[in-house]
Protein backbone atom coordinates (compact mmCIF):
# COMPACT_ATOMS: atom_id res chain seq x y z
CA UNK A 1 0.00 0.00 0.00
CA UNK A 2 2.35 2.70 -1.40
CA UNK A 3 -0.48 5.09 -2.36
CA UNK A 4 -1.83 7.57 0.11
CA UNK A 5 -5.49 6.47 1.34
CA UNK A 6 -8.09 9.07 0.56
CA UNK A 7 -10.29 8.54 3.63
CA UNK A 8 -13.03 11.20 2.20
CA UNK A 9 -14.12 9.11 -0.62
CA UNK A 10 -13.82 5.95 1.54
CA UNK A 11 -16.06 8.05 4.27
CA UNK A 12 -18.45 9.06 0.89
CA UNK A 13 -18.61 5.23 -0.33
CA UNK A 14 -19.30 4.22 2.80
CA UNK A 15 -22.07 6.39 3.96
CA UNK A 16 -23.65 5.81 0.39
CA UNK A 17 -23.57 2.01 1.08
CA UNK A 18 -25.35 2.26 4.37
CA UNK A 19 -27.91 4.72 3.56
CA UNK A 20 -28.79 2.80 0.08
CA UNK A 21 -28.22 -0.98 0.68
CA UNK A 22 -27.87 -1.55 4.61
CA UNK A 23 -29.96 0.58 6.31
CA UNK A 24 -32.78 -0.01 4.55
CA UNK A 25 -32.44 -3.70 5.04
CA UNK A 26 -32.08 -3.76 8.73
CA UNK A 27 -35.12 -1.31 9.01
CA UNK A 28 -37.20 -3.58 6.83
CA UNK A 29 -36.09 -6.42 9.04
CA UNK A 30 -35.73 -5.20 12.84
CA UNK A 31 -38.51 -7.17 14.83
CA UNK A 32 -38.96 -9.54 12.21
CA UNK A 33 -36.42 -12.36 13.22
CA UNK A 34 -37.42 -14.62 16.21
CA UNK A 35 -34.84 -17.46 15.04
CA UNK A 36 -31.48 -16.23 16.36
CA UNK A 37 -28.63 -17.90 17.64
CA UNK A 38 -26.73 -17.82 21.21
CA UNK A 39 -22.67 -17.05 19.94
CA UNK A 40 -21.65 -18.16 23.45
CA UNK A 41 -23.24 -20.54 25.32
CA UNK A 42 -25.83 -20.81 27.96
CA UNK A 43 -24.63 -18.25 30.25
CA UNK A 44 -24.87 -15.26 27.84
CA UNK A 45 -27.18 -13.57 25.95
CA UNK A 46 -25.09 -13.00 22.51
CA UNK A 47 -27.92 -13.03 20.10
CA UNK A 48 -26.35 -13.38 15.93
CA UNK A 49 -29.56 -13.57 13.48
CA UNK A 50 -29.50 -14.78 9.68
CA UNK A 51 -29.91 -11.05 8.94
CA UNK A 52 -26.48 -9.93 10.83
CA UNK A 53 -24.64 -12.68 8.66
CA UNK A 54 -26.47 -11.11 5.20
CA UNK A 55 -25.78 -8.21 5.80
CA UNK A 56 -22.16 -8.31 6.52
CA UNK A 57 -22.10 -10.25 3.35
CA UNK A 58 -23.07 -7.41 1.52
CA UNK A 59 -20.84 -4.82 2.89
CA UNK A 60 -17.94 -7.31 2.21
CA UNK A 61 -18.69 -7.97 -1.24
CA UNK A 62 -19.17 -3.84 -1.70
CA UNK A 63 -16.08 -3.39 -0.14
CA UNK A 64 -13.55 -5.76 -1.53
CA UNK A 65 -15.20 -5.12 -5.17
CA UNK A 66 -14.38 -1.46 -4.37
CA UNK A 67 -11.03 -2.26 -2.32
CA UNK A 68 -9.78 -5.30 -3.21
CA UNK A 69 -6.35 -4.87 -1.38
CA UNK A 70 -8.00 -3.93 2.08
CA UNK A 71 -8.23 -6.04 5.00
CA UNK A 72 -11.14 -6.54 6.30
CA UNK A 73 -12.40 -7.73 9.65
CA UNK A 74 -16.17 -8.12 10.61
CA UNK A 75 -18.18 -9.19 13.22
CA UNK A 76 -19.53 -12.21 11.78
CA UNK A 77 -16.61 -13.36 9.80
CA UNK A 78 -14.18 -13.19 13.02
CA UNK A 79 -12.14 -16.37 14.09
CA UNK A 80 -11.09 -15.73 17.66
CA UNK A 81 -7.54 -16.31 18.08
CA UNK A 82 -6.86 -16.25 13.66
CA UNK A 83 -8.42 -13.14 12.61
CA UNK A 84 -5.60 -9.60 13.60
CA UNK A 85 -5.64 -6.23 13.20
CA UNK A 86 -2.14 -5.32 10.84
CA UNK A 87 -0.94 -1.77 10.32
CA UNK A 88 -2.52 -2.39 6.52
CA UNK A 89 -5.68 -0.14 5.75
CA UNK A 90 -8.34 -2.43 7.38
CA UNK A 91 -12.54 -2.40 6.97
CA UNK A 92 -13.57 -3.07 10.80
CA UNK A 93 -17.18 -3.64 10.14
CA UNK A 94 -20.23 -4.50 12.77
CA UNK A 95 -23.24 -5.18 10.30
CA UNK A 96 -25.50 -4.88 12.86
CA UNK A 97 -24.56 -3.04 16.18
CA UNK A 98 -27.20 -3.67 18.64
CA UNK A 99 -28.47 -6.96 17.79
CA UNK A 100 -31.06 -7.60 20.85
CA UNK A 101 -32.56 -4.02 19.83
CA UNK A 102 -32.86 -5.30 16.21
CA UNK A 103 -34.32 -8.77 17.33
CA UNK A 104 -36.79 -6.40 19.69
CA UNK A 105 -37.35 -4.16 17.21
CA UNK A 106 -36.24 -1.41 19.79
CA UNK A 107 -35.09 1.74 17.16
CA UNK A 108 -31.48 2.05 18.32
CA UNK A 109 -30.10 -0.59 15.91
CA UNK A 110 -27.58 0.29 13.17
CA UNK A 111 -24.61 -0.20 10.97
CA UNK A 112 -21.06 0.52 12.19
CA UNK A 113 -18.35 0.71 9.68
CA UNK A 114 -14.72 1.80 10.29
CA UNK A 115 -11.50 1.85 8.83
CA UNK A 116 -7.89 2.01 10.16
CA UNK A 117 -4.92 2.80 8.84
CA UNK A 118 -1.62 1.45 11.18
CA UNK A 119 -4.18 0.41 13.61
CA UNK A 120 -5.64 3.67 13.73
CA UNK A 121 -9.35 4.37 12.90
CA UNK A 122 -8.86 6.96 10.82
CA UNK A 123 -12.95 6.45 9.15
CA UNK A 124 -16.34 6.47 10.97
CA UNK A 125 -19.71 5.50 9.60
CA UNK A 126 -22.99 5.05 11.94
CA UNK A 127 -25.98 4.72 10.38
CA UNK A 128 -29.59 4.23 12.15
CA UNK A 129 -32.74 3.96 9.67
CA UNK A 130 -35.03 4.37 12.37
CA UNK A 131 -34.09 7.21 12.99
CA UNK A 132 -32.57 7.93 9.86
CA UNK A 133 -29.58 9.35 11.80
CA UNK A 134 -26.31 9.00 9.50
CA UNK A 135 -22.91 10.31 11.89
CA UNK A 136 -19.77 10.13 9.78
CA UNK A 137 -16.00 11.49 9.75
CA UNK A 138 -12.87 10.95 8.51
CA UNK A 139 -9.23 12.24 10.01
CA UNK A 140 -8.79 15.62 9.65
CA UNK A 141 -12.28 16.34 8.18
CA UNK A 142 -14.21 16.95 10.61
CA UNK A 143 -17.42 15.53 11.25
CA UNK A 144 -20.88 15.32 9.30
CA UNK A 145 -24.49 14.44 10.32
CA UNK A 146 -26.72 13.00 7.59
CA UNK A 147 -23.88 14.50 5.33
CA UNK A 148 -23.80 18.34 6.84
CA UNK A 149 -21.20 19.65 8.49
CA UNK A 150 -21.41 19.01 12.49
CA UNK A 151 -20.33 21.71 14.54
CA UNK A 152 -18.96 20.48 17.65
CA UNK A 153 -17.49 23.09 19.03
CA UNK A 154 -20.16 25.37 19.10
CA UNK A 155 -21.70 22.07 20.85
CA UNK A 156 -18.72 21.71 22.88
CA UNK A 157 -19.37 25.52 24.55
CA UNK A 158 -22.46 24.61 24.86
CA UNK A 159 -22.32 21.56 27.20
CA UNK A 160 -20.00 23.69 29.61
CA UNK A 161 -17.49 22.03 32.04
CA UNK A 162 -17.25 17.95 31.84
CA UNK A 163 -17.25 17.07 35.35
CA UNK A 164 -18.23 13.44 37.06
CA UNK A 165 -20.67 14.61 39.29
CA UNK A 166 -22.84 16.69 36.88
CA UNK A 167 -22.19 14.30 33.83
CA UNK A 168 -24.52 11.62 32.34
CA UNK A 169 -22.71 8.31 31.77
CA UNK A 170 -23.98 5.37 29.41
CA UNK A 171 -23.70 1.83 30.95
CA UNK A 172 -24.07 -1.24 29.25
CA UNK A 173 -23.96 -5.09 31.15
CA UNK A 174 -23.65 -6.81 27.94
CA UNK A 175 -24.44 -10.36 27.53
CA UNK A 176 -22.07 -11.97 30.17
CA UNK A 177 -23.91 -12.71 33.11
CA UNK A 178 -21.52 -13.54 35.79
CA UNK A 179 -18.25 -13.91 37.01
CA UNK A 180 -15.97 -11.36 38.10
CA UNK A 181 -16.43 -8.81 34.87
CA UNK A 182 -20.44 -8.84 35.72
CA UNK A 183 -19.99 -8.29 39.31
CA UNK A 184 -17.44 -5.51 38.05
CA UNK A 185 -20.11 -3.98 36.48
CA UNK A 186 -22.76 -3.81 38.71
CA UNK A 187 -20.33 -2.47 41.50
CA UNK A 188 -19.36 -0.06 39.48
CA UNK A 189 -22.90 1.00 38.34
CA UNK A 190 -23.86 1.01 42.17
CA UNK A 191 -20.71 3.43 42.94
CA UNK A 192 -21.12 5.97 40.24
CA UNK A 193 -24.76 6.78 40.90
CA UNK A 194 -24.62 6.29 44.85
CA UNK A 195 -24.69 10.12 46.74
CA UNK A 196 -21.55 8.73 48.67
CA UNK A 197 -19.78 7.55 45.35
CA UNK A 198 -19.55 9.32 41.53
CA UNK A 199 -23.42 10.76 42.38
CA UNK A 200 -23.54 11.32 38.68
CA UNK A 201 -26.80 13.04 36.89
CA UNK A 202 -27.93 9.66 35.56
CA UNK A 203 -27.01 6.95 33.76
CA UNK A 204 -28.24 5.74 29.87
CA UNK A 205 -28.06 2.30 28.25
CA UNK A 206 -29.32 2.53 25.02
CA UNK A 207 -27.95 -0.98 24.21
CA UNK A 208 -25.73 -0.43 21.38
CA UNK A 209 -22.26 0.78 21.78
CA UNK A 210 -21.97 2.37 17.92
CA UNK A 211 -25.21 4.26 18.76
CA UNK A 212 -23.84 5.35 21.91
CA UNK A 213 -20.89 6.73 20.70
CA UNK A 214 -22.70 8.70 17.96
CA UNK A 215 -24.59 10.32 20.95
CA UNK A 216 -21.49 11.00 22.69
CA UNK A 217 -19.94 12.67 19.73
CA UNK A 218 -23.05 14.56 19.82
CA UNK A 219 -22.80 15.72 22.88
CA UNK A 220 -25.62 13.86 24.12
CA UNK A 221 -23.92 11.91 26.74
CA UNK A 222 -20.86 12.47 28.87
CA UNK A 223 -19.30 9.48 28.82
CA UNK A 224 -19.29 5.55 27.73
CA UNK A 225 -17.85 2.58 30.49
CA UNK A 226 -17.87 -0.58 28.78
CA UNK A 227 -16.30 -3.94 28.57
CA UNK A 228 -16.43 -7.36 26.41
CA UNK A 229 -16.85 -5.10 23.27
CA UNK A 230 -14.94 -5.77 20.40
CA UNK A 231 -13.27 -3.17 17.48
CA UNK A 232 -16.34 -3.74 15.38
CA UNK A 233 -18.25 -2.18 18.27
CA UNK A 234 -16.49 0.86 18.59
CA UNK A 235 -13.57 1.42 15.65
CA UNK A 236 -16.15 3.69 13.63
CA UNK A 237 -17.34 5.45 16.99
CA UNK A 238 -13.55 5.90 17.68
CA UNK A 239 -13.03 8.07 14.58
CA UNK A 240 -15.80 10.37 14.63
CA UNK A 241 -15.39 10.56 18.82
CA UNK A 242 -11.74 11.73 18.15
CA UNK A 243 -12.40 14.53 15.23
CA UNK A 244 -15.08 15.90 17.97
CA UNK A 245 -12.33 16.36 20.49
CA UNK A 246 -13.59 13.70 22.60
CA UNK A 247 -11.33 10.45 23.86
CA UNK A 248 -10.84 6.81 24.50
CA UNK A 249 -8.64 5.28 27.42
CA UNK A 250 -9.43 1.73 29.07
CA UNK A 251 -12.21 1.11 31.22
CA UNK A 252 -9.36 0.32 34.17
CA UNK A 253 -7.11 2.63 36.14
CA UNK A 254 -4.14 3.65 34.54
CA UNK A 255 -5.14 2.34 31.01
CA UNK A 256 -4.00 5.38 29.10
CA UNK A 257 -2.99 4.15 25.89
CA UNK A 258 -5.21 1.70 24.40
CA UNK A 259 -5.97 -0.01 20.88
CA UNK A 260 -9.41 -0.46 18.78
CA UNK A 261 -9.42 -4.42 20.06
CA UNK A 262 -8.99 -3.35 24.19
CA UNK A 263 -12.00 -5.28 24.95
CA UNK A 264 -12.75 -2.26 27.42
CA UNK A 265 -13.03 1.57 26.72
CA UNK A 266 -14.15 4.60 28.79
CA UNK A 267 -14.98 7.06 26.06
CA UNK A 268 -15.50 10.85 26.93
CA UNK A 269 -16.76 13.85 24.97
CA UNK A 270 -14.37 16.59 23.48
CA UNK A 271 -14.67 20.09 26.02
CA UNK A 272 -12.53 22.60 25.69
CA UNK A 273 -10.09 22.06 28.55
CA UNK A 274 -7.97 19.16 28.04
CA UNK A 275 -7.05 18.68 31.59
CA UNK A 276 -11.17 18.51 32.61
CA UNK A 277 -10.64 15.31 30.53
CA UNK A 278 -8.17 13.85 32.29
CA UNK A 279 -9.31 14.68 35.87
CA UNK A 280 -12.54 13.58 34.45
CA UNK A 281 -10.92 10.01 33.67
CA UNK A 282 -9.16 9.60 36.87
CA UNK A 283 -12.25 10.62 38.61
CA UNK A 284 -14.25 7.51 36.80
CA UNK A 285 -11.40 5.27 37.79
CA UNK A 286 -11.83 6.08 41.16
CA UNK A 287 -15.56 4.81 40.91
CA UNK A 288 -14.47 1.47 39.00
CA UNK A 289 -14.90 -1.59 41.56
CA UNK A 290 -12.65 -4.42 40.58
CA UNK A 291 -11.17 -4.34 37.08
CA UNK A 292 -12.53 -5.96 34.17
CA UNK A 293 -10.65 -8.44 31.66
CA UNK A 294 -11.29 -10.64 28.82
CA UNK A 295 -9.36 -12.81 26.80
CA UNK B 1 -70.06 17.54 35.81
CA UNK B 2 -73.05 15.62 34.09
CA UNK B 3 -72.06 16.70 30.97
CA UNK B 4 -70.70 13.59 29.32
CA UNK B 5 -66.18 14.17 28.55
CA UNK B 6 -65.37 14.14 24.74
CA UNK B 7 -62.40 12.24 25.17
CA UNK B 8 -61.56 12.01 21.63
CA UNK B 9 -61.87 15.87 21.34
CA UNK B 10 -59.46 16.27 24.49
CA UNK B 11 -57.26 14.14 22.77
CA UNK B 12 -56.79 16.50 19.94
CA UNK B 13 -56.81 19.54 22.09
CA UNK B 14 -53.53 18.05 23.84
CA UNK B 15 -51.89 17.05 20.38
CA UNK B 16 -52.26 20.52 18.92
CA UNK B 17 -51.19 22.20 21.96
CA UNK B 18 -48.22 19.92 22.50
CA UNK B 19 -47.11 20.21 18.54
CA UNK B 20 -47.83 23.71 18.30
CA UNK B 21 -46.71 25.51 21.47
CA UNK B 22 -45.13 23.14 23.88
CA UNK B 23 -42.70 21.00 22.17
CA UNK B 24 -40.99 23.75 19.91
CA UNK B 25 -40.09 25.25 23.33
CA UNK B 26 -38.90 22.15 24.96
CA UNK B 27 -36.72 21.58 21.46
CA UNK B 28 -35.51 25.06 21.40
CA UNK B 29 -34.23 25.37 24.91
CA UNK B 30 -32.93 21.89 25.51
CA UNK B 31 -29.38 21.70 26.61
CA UNK B 32 -29.33 25.60 26.92
CA UNK B 33 -30.18 25.49 30.75
CA UNK B 34 -26.92 25.69 32.97
CA UNK B 35 -28.79 27.01 36.41
CA UNK B 36 -31.78 24.63 37.63
CA UNK B 37 -32.17 23.45 41.12
CA UNK B 38 -32.70 19.77 42.76
CA UNK B 39 -35.54 19.76 44.42
CA UNK B 40 -35.47 17.21 47.11
CA UNK B 41 -31.83 17.85 48.95
CA UNK B 42 -28.38 17.51 48.12
CA UNK B 43 -28.71 13.33 48.79
CA UNK B 44 -31.21 13.33 45.58
CA UNK B 45 -30.65 14.41 41.80
CA UNK B 46 -33.91 15.87 40.91
CA UNK B 47 -33.56 18.21 38.56
CA UNK B 48 -35.80 21.27 37.80
CA UNK B 49 -35.23 24.13 35.55
CA UNK B 50 -37.35 27.42 34.90
CA UNK B 51 -38.23 25.86 31.80
CA UNK B 52 -40.38 23.22 33.04
CA UNK B 53 -42.43 26.09 35.04
CA UNK B 54 -42.73 27.93 32.48
CA UNK B 55 -44.02 25.01 29.86
CA UNK B 56 -46.60 24.46 33.15
CA UNK B 57 -47.85 27.76 32.88
CA UNK B 58 -48.46 27.78 29.65
CA UNK B 59 -50.11 24.64 29.77
CA UNK B 60 -52.46 25.21 33.04
CA UNK B 61 -53.32 28.48 31.29
CA UNK B 62 -54.42 27.18 28.02
CA UNK B 63 -56.53 23.89 29.59
CA UNK B 64 -57.64 26.44 32.02
CA UNK B 65 -59.19 28.85 29.22
CA UNK B 66 -60.75 25.55 27.55
CA UNK B 67 -61.91 23.23 30.13
CA UNK B 68 -62.46 25.67 33.02
CA UNK B 69 -64.79 23.32 35.21
CA UNK B 70 -61.60 20.48 35.15
CA UNK B 71 -59.15 19.82 38.10
CA UNK B 72 -55.08 21.02 37.39
CA UNK B 73 -52.23 18.42 38.49
CA UNK B 74 -49.08 19.39 37.25
CA UNK B 75 -45.31 18.26 38.53
CA UNK B 76 -44.34 21.94 39.25
CA UNK B 77 -47.38 23.18 40.76
CA UNK B 78 -48.18 19.61 43.42
CA UNK B 79 -47.93 20.54 47.16
CA UNK B 80 -46.93 17.06 48.83
CA UNK B 81 -50.18 15.97 51.20
CA UNK B 82 -52.18 18.63 49.40
CA UNK B 83 -52.10 18.45 45.89
CA UNK B 84 -55.18 15.03 45.79
CA UNK B 85 -56.64 13.44 42.64
CA UNK B 86 -60.47 13.67 43.22
CA UNK B 87 -62.81 11.63 40.73
CA UNK B 88 -63.52 14.88 38.88
CA UNK B 89 -61.75 14.98 35.67
CA UNK B 90 -57.89 16.26 36.13
CA UNK B 91 -55.54 17.07 34.13
CA UNK B 92 -52.46 15.31 35.42
CA UNK B 93 -49.24 17.31 33.32
CA UNK B 94 -45.56 16.45 33.51
CA UNK B 95 -44.84 19.97 31.31
CA UNK B 96 -41.19 18.60 30.15
CA UNK B 97 -40.45 14.49 31.54
CA UNK B 98 -36.99 13.74 31.57
CA UNK B 99 -35.76 17.14 32.88
CA UNK B 100 -32.29 15.55 33.18
CA UNK B 101 -32.67 14.76 29.44
CA UNK B 102 -33.53 18.52 28.52
CA UNK B 103 -30.58 19.94 30.54
CA UNK B 104 -28.18 17.39 28.64
CA UNK B 105 -29.83 17.65 25.66
CA UNK B 106 -30.04 13.80 25.76
CA UNK B 107 -32.79 13.14 22.63
CA UNK B 108 -35.73 11.70 25.38
CA UNK B 109 -37.24 14.62 26.49
CA UNK B 110 -40.75 14.93 26.21
CA UNK B 111 -44.28 16.75 27.37
CA UNK B 112 -46.76 14.04 28.99
CA UNK B 113 -50.42 15.17 29.25
CA UNK B 114 -53.14 12.83 30.54
CA UNK B 115 -56.64 13.37 31.69
CA UNK B 116 -58.22 11.05 34.55
CA UNK B 117 -61.71 10.62 34.95
CA UNK B 118 -62.33 8.89 38.40
CA UNK B 119 -59.26 8.37 38.73
CA UNK B 120 -58.79 6.75 35.40
CA UNK B 121 -56.62 7.84 32.70
CA UNK B 122 -59.11 8.37 29.85
CA UNK B 123 -56.58 10.40 27.45
CA UNK B 124 -52.93 10.53 26.94
CA UNK B 125 -50.55 12.53 24.74
CA UNK B 126 -46.69 12.19 24.83
CA UNK B 127 -44.83 14.29 22.51
CA UNK B 128 -40.93 14.27 22.15
CA UNK B 129 -40.03 17.19 19.84
CA UNK B 130 -36.10 16.03 19.10
CA UNK B 131 -37.63 12.87 17.66
CA UNK B 132 -40.96 14.85 16.17
CA UNK B 133 -43.05 11.15 17.88
CA UNK B 134 -45.94 11.90 19.20
CA UNK B 135 -48.21 9.04 20.62
CA UNK B 136 -51.72 9.46 21.79
CA UNK B 137 -54.63 8.16 22.71
CA UNK B 138 -57.99 8.00 24.63
CA UNK B 139 -59.98 5.59 26.54
CA UNK B 140 -62.13 3.59 23.46
CA UNK B 141 -60.85 5.11 20.59
CA UNK B 142 -57.46 3.26 20.24
CA UNK B 143 -54.18 4.63 19.77
CA UNK B 144 -52.34 7.37 17.06
CA UNK B 145 -48.80 7.89 16.29
CA UNK B 146 -48.55 11.19 14.57
CA UNK B 147 -52.28 11.60 14.49
CA UNK B 148 -52.12 8.41 12.53
CA UNK B 149 -54.18 4.94 13.71
CA UNK B 150 -51.46 2.58 15.33
CA UNK B 151 -52.04 -0.76 14.54
CA UNK B 152 -51.31 -2.30 17.66
CA UNK B 153 -53.02 -5.78 17.53
CA UNK B 154 -50.50 -6.73 14.33
CA UNK B 155 -47.49 -5.16 15.87
CA UNK B 156 -48.21 -7.48 19.16
CA UNK B 157 -48.80 -10.34 17.23
CA UNK B 158 -45.17 -10.02 15.09
CA UNK B 159 -43.62 -9.55 19.07
CA UNK B 160 -44.71 -13.38 20.11
CA UNK B 161 -45.48 -14.12 23.30
CA UNK B 162 -44.66 -12.14 26.22
CA UNK B 163 -41.64 -14.60 28.44
CA UNK B 164 -39.18 -12.86 31.36
CA UNK B 165 -36.56 -14.38 30.01
CA UNK B 166 -36.71 -13.03 26.72
CA UNK B 167 -37.76 -9.54 27.49
CA UNK B 168 -36.07 -6.25 27.23
CA UNK B 169 -37.35 -4.27 30.43
CA UNK B 170 -36.90 -0.85 31.37
CA UNK B 171 -34.96 0.27 34.39
CA UNK B 172 -34.44 3.99 35.78
CA UNK B 173 -32.78 3.98 39.03
CA UNK B 174 -34.26 7.94 39.39
CA UNK B 175 -32.86 10.64 41.23
CA UNK B 176 -32.65 9.19 45.38
CA UNK B 177 -29.00 7.82 45.71
CA UNK B 178 -29.11 6.28 48.87
CA UNK B 179 -31.18 3.97 51.47
CA UNK B 180 -33.32 0.57 50.73
CA UNK B 181 -35.23 2.05 47.94
CA UNK B 182 -32.16 2.83 46.18
CA UNK B 183 -30.75 -0.52 47.60
CA UNK B 184 -33.78 -2.58 46.06
CA UNK B 185 -33.49 -1.22 42.38
CA UNK B 186 -29.44 -1.90 42.38
CA UNK B 187 -30.10 -5.86 43.51
CA UNK B 188 -33.16 -5.98 41.07
CA UNK B 189 -31.21 -5.27 38.60
CA UNK B 190 -28.84 -7.53 39.17
CA UNK B 191 -31.17 -10.40 39.91
CA UNK B 192 -33.38 -9.53 36.32
CA UNK B 193 -29.99 -9.52 34.42
CA UNK B 194 -27.94 -12.68 36.03
CA UNK B 195 -28.23 -15.94 34.20
CA UNK B 196 -28.98 -17.50 37.78
CA UNK B 197 -31.94 -14.93 37.91
CA UNK B 198 -34.02 -13.26 35.43
CA UNK B 199 -31.48 -13.58 32.69
CA UNK B 200 -33.05 -10.86 30.45
CA UNK B 201 -32.04 -10.54 27.23
CA UNK B 202 -31.57 -6.92 28.23
CA UNK B 203 -32.62 -3.73 29.63
CA UNK B 204 -32.87 -0.17 28.84
CA UNK B 205 -32.58 3.29 30.69
CA UNK B 206 -34.28 6.39 28.38
CA UNK B 207 -34.07 8.54 31.32
CA UNK B 208 -37.70 9.31 30.95
CA UNK B 209 -40.76 7.19 32.17
CA UNK B 210 -43.42 9.07 29.92
CA UNK B 211 -40.86 7.96 26.91
CA UNK B 212 -40.61 4.48 28.01
CA UNK B 213 -43.96 4.17 28.23
CA UNK B 214 -44.78 5.11 24.98
CA UNK B 215 -41.73 3.29 23.58
CA UNK B 216 -43.64 0.28 25.32
CA UNK B 217 -47.16 0.89 23.79
CA UNK B 218 -44.92 1.04 20.12
CA UNK B 219 -43.89 -2.64 21.10
CA UNK B 220 -40.44 -1.38 21.23
CA UNK B 221 -39.70 -2.71 24.68
CA UNK B 222 -41.40 -5.45 27.28
CA UNK B 223 -41.91 -4.13 30.05
CA UNK B 224 -41.13 -1.13 32.87
CA UNK B 225 -40.54 -1.50 36.26
CA UNK B 226 -39.98 1.92 38.68
CA UNK B 227 -40.03 2.97 42.14
CA UNK B 228 -40.61 7.13 42.82
CA UNK B 229 -42.45 8.35 39.75
CA UNK B 230 -45.22 10.45 40.48
CA UNK B 231 -48.95 10.28 38.84
CA UNK B 232 -47.71 13.15 35.79
CA UNK B 233 -44.99 10.63 34.72
CA UNK B 234 -47.28 7.57 34.21
CA UNK B 235 -50.76 9.25 33.50
CA UNK B 236 -50.63 9.69 29.72
CA UNK B 237 -48.39 6.73 29.20
CA UNK B 238 -51.07 4.85 31.30
CA UNK B 239 -53.92 5.25 28.90
CA UNK B 240 -52.19 4.78 25.70
CA UNK B 241 -50.75 1.51 27.18
CA UNK B 242 -54.08 -0.06 28.10
CA UNK B 243 -55.71 0.92 24.65
CA UNK B 244 -53.29 -1.25 23.19
CA UNK B 245 -53.99 -4.25 25.54
CA UNK B 246 -51.19 -3.77 28.12
CA UNK B 247 -51.24 -3.52 32.02
CA UNK B 248 -49.69 -1.84 35.09
CA UNK B 249 -49.68 -3.48 38.81
CA UNK B 250 -47.70 -2.40 41.65
CA UNK B 251 -43.55 -3.18 41.42
CA UNK B 252 -43.86 -5.52 44.84
CA UNK B 253 -45.49 -8.68 44.45
CA UNK B 254 -49.19 -8.79 44.99
CA UNK B 255 -49.87 -5.03 44.24
CA UNK B 256 -52.39 -6.46 41.35
CA UNK B 257 -54.68 -3.04 41.60
CA UNK B 258 -52.78 0.15 41.57
CA UNK B 259 -53.73 3.80 41.03
CA UNK B 260 -52.27 6.37 38.94
CA UNK B 261 -50.72 7.98 42.48
CA UNK B 262 -49.03 4.86 43.37
CA UNK B 263 -45.40 6.00 43.59
CA UNK B 264 -44.65 2.01 42.37
CA UNK B 265 -45.61 0.48 38.64
CA UNK B 266 -44.70 -2.45 36.86
CA UNK B 267 -45.97 -1.67 33.26
CA UNK B 268 -46.02 -4.48 30.53
CA UNK B 269 -47.05 -4.82 27.16
CA UNK B 270 -49.77 -5.94 25.15
CA UNK B 271 -49.77 -9.45 24.36
CA UNK B 272 -51.85 -12.56 22.52
CA UNK B 273 -52.35 -14.31 25.57
CA UNK B 274 -53.64 -12.81 29.20
CA UNK B 275 -52.44 -15.48 30.98
CA UNK B 276 -49.04 -14.47 29.61
CA UNK B 277 -48.90 -11.38 31.07
CA UNK B 278 -49.68 -12.74 34.46
CA UNK B 279 -46.93 -15.40 34.69
CA UNK B 280 -44.90 -12.51 33.16
CA UNK B 281 -45.75 -9.91 36.18
CA UNK B 282 -45.43 -13.18 38.90
CA UNK B 283 -42.03 -13.86 37.32
CA UNK B 284 -40.80 -10.31 37.02
CA UNK B 285 -42.02 -9.88 40.84
CA UNK B 286 -40.19 -13.17 42.06
CA UNK B 287 -37.40 -11.18 40.94
CA UNK B 288 -37.67 -7.88 43.12
CA UNK B 289 -35.01 -7.65 45.82
CA UNK B 290 -36.67 -6.27 48.72
CA UNK B 291 -39.41 -3.82 48.69
CA UNK B 292 -40.69 -0.36 47.36
CA UNK B 293 -41.62 2.03 49.61
CA UNK B 294 -42.57 5.97 48.90
CA UNK B 295 -44.73 8.26 51.15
Amino acid sequence: MSEPVDLASIEEFLCNLAIDEVGPLIKAKSGTQHNYDLKTGNRAVDIVTAIDKQVEKIIWDRVKSKYPDFQFVGEESYVPGVTKISDAPTFIIDPIDGTTNFVHDFPFSCTSMGLTVNKEPVVGVIYNPHLDLLVSASKGNGVRVNGKPFDYKHKIDEKGPLVLKTSVVALQPGSAREGPNFTTKMKTYEELLSCDGGFVHGFRNLGSSAMTLAYLCLGYLDSYWDGGCYAWDVCAGWCILYETGGRIVGANKNEWNVTVDNRTYLAIRGCSEKKDQEKYINDFWSCVRGELKYD
